[in-house]
C-alpha cells in the first residue's frame, strides 16, 4: 500500500479510559501499528468468580500482520499483565527495560510462552524503529524501578505517552525523570500528549521516595529493642532498597519473605537494580541466629492479601516468623480502595498478638503518581498541539482536561475519549473518527471470555439466595406423580432447621404438579414454569428470598 | 432476692467491641438489667445475600423478666436498628429523645410493632429510674440531632456511657455537649467510663458542623447561575438545616427528594428540630416554576446507593429532576469504606452529563465523632476509676487504651474486652468474670438466624464457579443407564459456546456411571460421590474452576 494523499495517525486506547487498569494504547499509520502497554484490570465486586479482566483484542487480532511491536513503559500489572494473552493471538516483539522484562518473563513462563516470545531489552535513551515509527524510551520516576515514557516519532509529528510517572528530584537508585529530554521534544514540538491522570485530583507535588527513607531511619532509631517487620509492594524496588539502607545503617540484617518479594528482590539484585552490602541479606530461615533487635524482615501482604506472608504471620501460620510483643510491624503502603477491610483485619490480628503496628501512610509511604503541579510541569514543558488525558475514570480525565485548559490549551484541542474511539491526527489537525471493537474479556481460571453477562447474572442470583432443585418423576399417560417431589437446596436456608418449610414446599409442588396433570398439561416447559412460578411466589411470601429454582421433571 | 453481701455491677457488650456496629451494652445489678443502644451492623462482603447483622439476644431472652428497659443514645442504625428484633423477644420500654423515637417509630411500624412497643420520650437532663438504676440523659453533639450520653447511677457508682459524640462549641440548632454536667459527674467520681473509639486514630479536634455552613455559603456565592443539588445523609438534620440557611440567604427555594430525606425532613420540621422560613421549602414537583438558579435540591444518595434519588438523577431515571450542564452537584458526605466505587460511579455519570461536581470532603463535610483531643477532654473531665473503650475494632480499642494511659490511667484499670465478656465492678475493684452467649445473627429477608456458615459457604461456592446438576436414571437390576446423563449448568460457563466441553462431560459421566453399574455398585451415596469426584477433577483440569456438582440419580 502506497502512502495515500491524506494519511493520518490513528490513536486509540483499548483500555485505560473511563476505568482504572488494562491500559493499552494503539497508534497506527498506514501499514504499521505499535502498541504501548498491555495491562490487566482487577474485577469489580459484581464480577463474581472472575480472576482478572483483559482488553478485547479483536482489533489487534484482525490486524495482527500490521502490528510491529509492543512498547512497555513499566512492569506493573496494569501495564504488562495482558501481554501473555495478547501474544497468544499476535506474537510480536516486546520492547522494555531490563527490570520490566525480568518481571514479564516470570509471567510468560507461567503461560509457557517464554520459548516463543520475542523480548528486546532497551534502556532509557534508546530509540527503537518499528515500521514508520521511531520510539524513544525516556527515563521516568515511578513506584517501580526502570519506568519510562515513550516519545513516538510518527510521520506527522511526535506523540509523547507518559506511562505512569511522578517527578522525583531525589530518587533512590536510578535517575531523575529526564525533564531535559521531555523539554527538548517540547521545543521541537509535540503533536499529541497522552498523559496519565491518576492523581489529577490531588494538589501540589507528590513527595520524593526519599521521604520514606527518613521516616524509616526514625523508626529504627526509636525502636532499637524491637525486631521490625516491614510490608510493602514487592515491585517497589526503591522502597526495599531504602529499607535495606536504613537497616544496614542501624546494624540490622535483612531477611525477605513472601514469594513475590523474594522473586523481585532476587531479580533486582541479580540485574543490578539493588545495592546490598555483603552479608546484609540473610535467609529467612536463619533469623534465629541473630539478636532479634538486629533483624529487619521485608514482607509481602501490605494489602492484607489472604495467604500473603504478613497474613500468615498475623494468623500464626508462617513457618519461619513467629510474632511477639517485641515486634514492630510497619505497613509501608497505601490500602488500595476495596482492600481497607483486609488491611484492617490484619492490623487487628497484630494488635491481638501484642505487636506494635505503625501504619501512618502519610509518613511511611508516598504515591508513585504525579499530582497537579507535576502534571502542569509536563504540560508546560511539552506544550502539545493536542492532548488526550489517559489512565483514569471519567472524572479524572475531565479534571485533567480542566488542568490543561488552565495551562492555556484550547479546549477544542483536548480529547477526552472512550476506549475504542479513534483519534485521527495529522500535523495540523485532530478529530475523532469512528471506533474499533473494544471492551473487556473476563478471565476465570483457564477460560478467557466464556464468562459473560449471563453467567455473572446467574452467579449473582445464586450468591444472593442460593438454589432449590425440585426433582419429580411423573407418568404422563396415567397423569400421576410417580416419585418425588424431592428437594435439593443449597445456599437458601439451613435445611436442618427449616424442615417445616421444606415439607410445605414439597406439598405445594405436589399440588401444583397434580393440578397440571389433572388438567392435561403434557408440555415440559409449561410444567416446569408452573412449578417455578408457584414455588418462587410462595418462597418470597414466606422468606422474602428468591432462590434460583431448577425443576427436574421426568416422564417414567 | 435480697441484696447479697458482695453484689457487683456486671457490665457486658453484646456488640460494638472488635467490630463496627451492632452496639449494645448490658448493665446489670442483682435483679435489674438495663440495655444501652441496640444497633445493627452491615454485612461483610463475604456474607453473601445477607441484609443486616444483629446481636445474639440469647442472654437477654433468657433474662427477659429482669430487663427494665432500653436507653437509646441517638437515632443511627448502628444504635437503634436491632430494637425491633429485640422487642420481639423482650418487649421492654424504650427511652429516647424525641427525634430518636421519631426515627425508631417508622422502623417499628415496618415490623408492625408500633401498637405494642412502649416508647418513652425523654430530653437531655431527664433522669429515668429503672429498677435500682437511675439514668441521666446528657446532651452530646453528633452527626444527628438530639444525641445524648447516658450517666447511669448504679448502687456501686456512676457509669458514664458516651454513645457516639463529638464536641461542637458552635453547634447548629441544639446545644453544645453538656461538658459541665459531665464535669460534675467527674467531680463526684465516675466509677466506669465507657467511651466510643471511632476516631481515636485521628489527632486533633473534629471541626464544627458550622464549618460546612461557611463552605456552602461560598459555593452558593460563586455559583449564582447554577442550580445546586446537595447530597448528604438524611439523618444529619443539622447539615440539612445549614443547606436551608445558606439557600435562603442566597434567595433560593429548597426542594427535597429521596424517601428517607423526605421522611426525616418531614419529621424534623414537625418535631421542631428544623427551622424553615415560610415558603422556603417547595415541593420537588414544583421546581419548574422557579428560575433554576434559585433552586437548591437536597437529596439522598451521597453513598452512591443504587436507586437513591441522586443515583436516579445521574442515570436519567428521576421523574422530577433532569440534570443539565447548568447544574452543580455537591457531595456533602464521606464515602464509608466499601462505598468508594459506588460514589465514583455516580461522579463519573454526573461528569458525563456535563454536570459540575464538588466532592472535596475536607471542605463540605465534617465527622460526627470525637478525635484524640476531644477524647482526652472526656477522660480529663471524668477521671474514671475504670475504663472500657467501646465502639471500635481491636486496633481502635487498643489505641484508646494507649490514650487513656497517656492521660494517666493505670493500665490495670483499663479493660479492652470482647463481646460477651463480663466485667464485674464494685466501688473499689473491677475484674473480668466469665462470659455470656454472644455473637451475630444474620438477617436475610424475613429469616433471622437461618443463614449460617453452611449456607454462606454454599453461596460463596456458587458465586465463584456456579453449579452443574447431573441428572440420570439407571436401572439397578439391569445395571444399565436408562436415560441421561443430562446436564443443567448455571453460572459455570456460557453454555452455548461450550458445547464441546458439555458433550465431553456427558460422555465422562456416562462412562463413570457405566463402570460403577458394571462393577455392581448399588449404593446411591457411592454412585453420587463417584460422579462428583470424577467430574470435579475433570472440570478443574479443563477449566481451573470448581463448580458445585449436584448429581440427581434415580432408579427406574
Amino acid at each position: 500500500m502506497t502512502k495515500k494523499q491524506h494519511s493520518k495517525v490513528r490513536v486509540m486506547m483499548l483500555g485505560g479510559l473511563n476505568e482504572i487498569g488494562k491500559n493499552l494504547a494503539v497508534i497506527e499509520y498506514e501499514e504499521d501499528i505499535v502498541i504501548i502497554d498491555c495491562g490487566i484490570a482487577f474485577p469489580d465486586e459484581d464480577m463474581l468468580g472472575v480472576d482478572l479482566v483483559i482488553p478485547d483484542f479483536t482489533y489487534l487480532e484482525k490486524n495482527a500482520d500490521r502490528v510491529r511491536g509492543i512498547l512497555v513503559t513499566h512492569g506493573h500489572e496494569d501495564h504488562i499483565g495482558s501481554i501473555p494473552y495478547l501474544l497468544k493471538v499476535c506474537n510480536v516483539p516486546v520492547y522494555a527495560t531490563c527490570l520490566t522484562l525480568g518481571i514479564l518473563e516470570s509471567k510468560l513462563a507461567e503461560h509457557r510462552l517464554l520459548g516463543t516470545a520475542k523480548l528486546v531489552t532497551v534502556k532509557a535513551g534508546d530509540i527503537v524503529r518499528l515500521g514508520c515509527f521511531r520510539a524513544e524510551f525516556i527515563r521516568a520516576n515511578h513506584s517501580i524501578a526502570d519506568a519510562c515514557m515513550i516519545a513516538l516519532r510518527t510521520p506527522e509529528g511526535v506523540i509523547l505517552h507518559t506511562g505512569d510517572f511522578k517527578l522525583d528530584v531525589s530518587p533512590i537508585g536510578g535517575e531523575m525523570m529526564d525533564l531535559t529530554r521531555i523539554g527538548e521534544y517540547g521545543k521541537e514540538g509535540v503533536l499529541l500528549l497522552m498523559c496519565e491522570s491518576t492523581n489529577v485530583e490531588k494538589p501540589g507535588f507528590t513527595p520524593s521516595e526519599r521521604l520514606v527513607g527518613a521516616s524509616l531511619d526514625h523508626i529504627f532509631l526509636t525502636n532499637p529493642e524491637r525486631r521490625v517487620i516491614i510490608a510493602t509492594f514487592s515491585s517497589n524496588v526503591h522502597r526495599v532498597q531504602q529499607i535495606i539502607n536504613s537497616s544496614v545503617r542501624f546494624g540490622r540484617k535483612i531477611a525477605v519473605t513472601g514469594r513475590s518479594m523474594m522473586n523481585v528482590v532476587g531479580a533486582a539484585v541479580r540485574l543490578g537494580y539493588m545495592d546490598v552490602p555483603d552479608g546484609a541479606l540473610i535467609d529467612i530461615a536463619d533469623i534465629g541466629r541473630y539478636p532479634q533487635e538486629k533483624i529487619t524482615i521485608v514482607t509481602t501482604g501490605s494489602q492484607g492479601e489472604p495467604m500473603s506472608a504478613l497474613y500468615r504471620m498475623a494468623f500464626s501460620d508462617h513457618s519461619q516468623v513467629e510474632l511477639t510483643p517485641r515486634d514492630l510491624v510497619v505497613l509501608s503502603s497505601h490500602a488500595i480502595p476495596g482492600n481497607e477491610k483486609l488491611v484492617s483485619r490484619i492490623i487487628n490480628e497484630l494488635y491481638k498478638k501484642g505487636v506494635s503496628v505503625y501504619h501512618d501512610e502519610a509518613v511511611v509511604h508516598v504515591s508513585g503518581h504525579a499530582c497537579q503541579e507535576e502534571l502542569k510541569l509536563i504540560h508546560a514543558l511539552t506544550k502539545p498541539k493536542f492532548f488526550m488525558p489517559i489512565h483514569g475514570e471519567y472524572h479524572h480525565l475531565m479534571q485533567h482536561k480542566e488542568l490543561a485548559e488552565y495551562m492555556g490549551m484550547d479546549p477544542r484541542n483536548i480529547f477526552v475519549m472512550d476506549i475504542g474511539q479513534v483519534l485521527e491526527v495529522d500535523s495540523e489537525s485532530a478529530k475523532r473518527n469512528g471506533t474499533v471493537p473494544s471492551g473487556r474479556m473476563l478471565v476465570d481460571g483457564f477460560g478467557v471470555g466464556d464468562v459473560g453477562s449471563v453467567v455473572l447474572r446467574d452467579r449473582k442470583h445464586l450468591a444472593q439466595d442460593g438454589l432449590i432443585v425440585v426433582v419429580a418423576t411423573v407418568d404422563l399417560e396415567e397423569a400421576t406423580i410417580v416419585s418425588g417431589p424431592d428437594l435439593i437446596s443449597r445456599g437458601f436456608v439451613y435445611v436442618r432447621e427449616s424442615e417445616e418449610l421444606m415439607d410445605d414446599v414439597r406439598e405445594l409442588v405436589r399440588g401444583v404438579l397434580a393440578d397440571m396433570l389433572d388438567s392435561g398439561v403434557t408440555e415440559w416447559t409449561q410444567m416446569k414454569t408452573g412449578v417455578k412460578d408457584a414455588l418462587s411466589k410462595y418462597l418470597y411470601q414466606k422468606t422474602k428470598r428468591k432462590p434460583m429454582i431448577l425443576p427436574v421433571i421426568m416422564n417414567v
